[in-house]
């Protein structure tokens, strides 16, 4: 019996059409980056078990496919820890592996360090539309610059990479996981609730208001935080940012930043400064931001400070903040939207006789190619003129039939 | 503690001065391939564990990385099967995930179908240098063509895309599976030894003739038969192949294929009959491939036919032909080479004094992107001649001053 064909639940197969768009945007993207200084790396898509499962990763570890020990003994209880019988896993998202790959070639390496990392990431979750269990991900990372200056030129850089491949028009958010974590404490939460509180604030999108205090109360925290809480992230803007009792420093950079890429963006698009701003990895600890898009402000790149991380595998502390573009949500909002007009390939077939031909047929077929088009060789049929309304609707431009001399015929122009 | 960051055992990182060539050399693959009417799919890095393990992916299938089921009761005997523990698997090879694509998609494509593959593969091997755990091939595949002309259009396609990134002078090696098969038979075999006849075979460039016929009788084939089929493929050329009692259409394809390429290829690389040639797939079913580089012969490409793969997926069976370039031999070979310089990056550091000039110096950094530069801003330090020469350490070429109005200069060139 035939097998079921379809790929691994939650991933997807890419067809050809869609391919030639990626890898144009992908370079797009890619000589962007580079432009702006940033080299690339690339690390496996494999991570020890134990980086991946003490990383910080939030939601995300409950997501690791993880991968069997191998010629393991499967003598086990019921309550086997995971580590006795897996290794490795796959790693759910590019920040934590580029802090392993800072730190394992740091003596090769010179600071400011600026990565460009372009892959893909493993999570498991539930697969609903838009969301894949394999994605893409194009990340730039600054180690080594604790000024803002590398916020702004990761936001610049991000957005000029977003411009250039027909974005605009879309919103930064920025907010500080310091005054996140400030007005938690402010409104009632002690410090060890910052961070399940958070990840709750940051279903708001979801759920909704009611959604989040619901929630919180859930957890046995009182009504009247919950509701405080909601009021402050409400109440709170960039212009009252100052009568909010935070660190001057953090409060002087947020603005800084806001200000020079509100100068660099002209009317081209927006910054602003959102309160809600959570993003749901554990490892922040200071600015964060998130690129939203559209009427249903879908969040198309997100990023922020992280300058514990790489000190958990260095002996010393070491600054770090990046910016990653989600591409498969930039990929079918471009599909969706017709956004984009990828390389023209022009198809040509070579039509070839008998076998016999073949040798003399590939050299025809080279000179062609030097004149721009991409060959195929066809084995003619009897009836031609059938064959080239075939060809026509295999998406073929072009012709050539090599048992005659009449040169390139366009297909589809019927005189 | 600080943890050890070396990345998972048999994987490695990749610098950024590595990433460059890397992604020059697949580019002009890539275009070589499309240039040739090939067209680039994609595909997940995760297989269903059902598929890879009925695959006849020969020694392959003992070095898969299989990953947990998730939420898994781990309550298990000793002797449990692994498909109780695990239901993906991460890919051995490409022509597996190709084939499951064709039967998924096959609605929406043409045959003859000419894919393009460019991707990683993970195979537990063990890590011995030039051997990875983690590699990339770029694969080219036709579908649905039963002549010979799809053996000559991908080695003619393969031979170029490897002329392209500078190299020359190699060797394909040709054989078919079942002129192998004859032989073996031919020597005293029956049907059911010839898989694992061909696998000990196969080993004979690591563990030599006496090896081979060792491995043989050790596992109990009569020594006889081992030293005639060592005898039998040593004696056996392109010339005398038609005294071999095979199948005519056999040893015509094969003889055709290499009068074609030889003629394509001029003086500049060759082809041979190769008896011995094996593959490790099971999967094969007709002519297979290798292309051999340098003074140790290097296998740096492999493919062959394999017709009744994509059966097992569809109701029908397709032909497939496919032809493999392995990615990382041919970057460590330019490595040791220094075959080919990179295009070239003019490095150019903007050094700005205060973060207060941060929104003007990006701007001006704009400016001198248009000109071609990769530029990174760089704060300035109060001795900029030591910072200088620092920056040339660092691999900056230019530099430019952003408080003065002097210009770009280049680093190094001492006046």
């Amino acid at each position: 019996m035939a097998k079921n064909a379809n790929p691994v639940r939650g991933t997807r197969d890419i067809m050809p059409q869609e391919m030639i768009l990626r890898d144009d945007i992908e370079s797009l993207i890619l000589k962007t980056y580079r432009d702006h200084g940033f080299e690339r790396i690339e690390t496996p898509a494999i991570e020890s078990l134990d980086y991946l499962l003490d990383s910080e990763g939030g939601e995300n570890l409950k997501m690791l496919f993880t991968i069997m020990k191998r010629g393991e003994k499967l003598s086990l209880s019921k309550d086997a820890d995971i580590r006795e019988l897996c290794d490795i896993g796959l790693r759910y998202d590019l920040t934590l592996p580029l802090s392993r790959f800072y730190s394992n070639n740091s003596q090769n390496l010179n600071l400011p360090f600026k990565a460009i990392q372009i892959g893909n990431v493993y999570r498991a979750e539930r697969p609903q539309k838009g969301r894949f269990r394999s994605f893409k991900q194009c990340d730039i990372d600054i180690i080594g610059d604790t000024t803002f200056a590398a916020e702004v030129e990761l936001i610049d850089t991000t957005s000029k990479a977003l411009e250039r491949i027909g974005f605009g028009d879309f919103i930064v958010r920025i907010n500080d996981r310091r005054i996140l974590s400030g007005i938690i404490r402010s409104a009632g939460f002690d410090t060890d609730s910052v961070e399940i509180v958070s990840i709750i604030l940051d279903k708001k999108d979801k759920i909704g208001r009611d959604g989040v205090i619901n929630d919180l109360v859930e957890k046995e925290f009182p009504r009247d935080n919950a509701e405080k809480l909601l009021l402050m992230t409400e109440m709170l803007t960039e212009e009252n940012l100052d009568t909010f009792e935070i660190d001057d420093e953090v409060k002087k950079n947020l603005k800084n930043v806001i200000q020079a890429i509100r100068s660099l963006a002209k009317d081209s698009y927006k910054i602003i400064f959102d309160p809600t701003l959570v993003r749901g990895m554990g490892y922040y600890t200071g600015m964060i931001f998130e690129i939203s898009y559209g009427p249903y402000g879908f969040s198309i790149a997100g990023g922020g400070r992280y300058d514990n991380m790489i000190g958990k595998f260095s002996k010393e502390s070491v600054p770090a903040v990046g910016f990653s573009i989600g591409f498969e949500r930039i990929i079918s909002i471009m599909m969706e939207e017709n956004k984009y007009k990828p390389a023209d390939y022009k198809k040509l077939a070579l039509i070839y006789k008998s076998e016999s031909e073949i040798a003399s047929a590939v050299e025809q077929a080279d000179q062609l190619r030097k004149l721009g088009y991409s060959v195929s060789l066809i084995k003619g049929k009897k009836k031609l003129g059938k064959q080239l309304s075939q060809l026509e609707t295999y998406g073929f431009d072009y012709y050539l039939d090599g048992s005659k001399n009449e040169g390139v015929k366009e297909l589809g122009t019927k005189s």
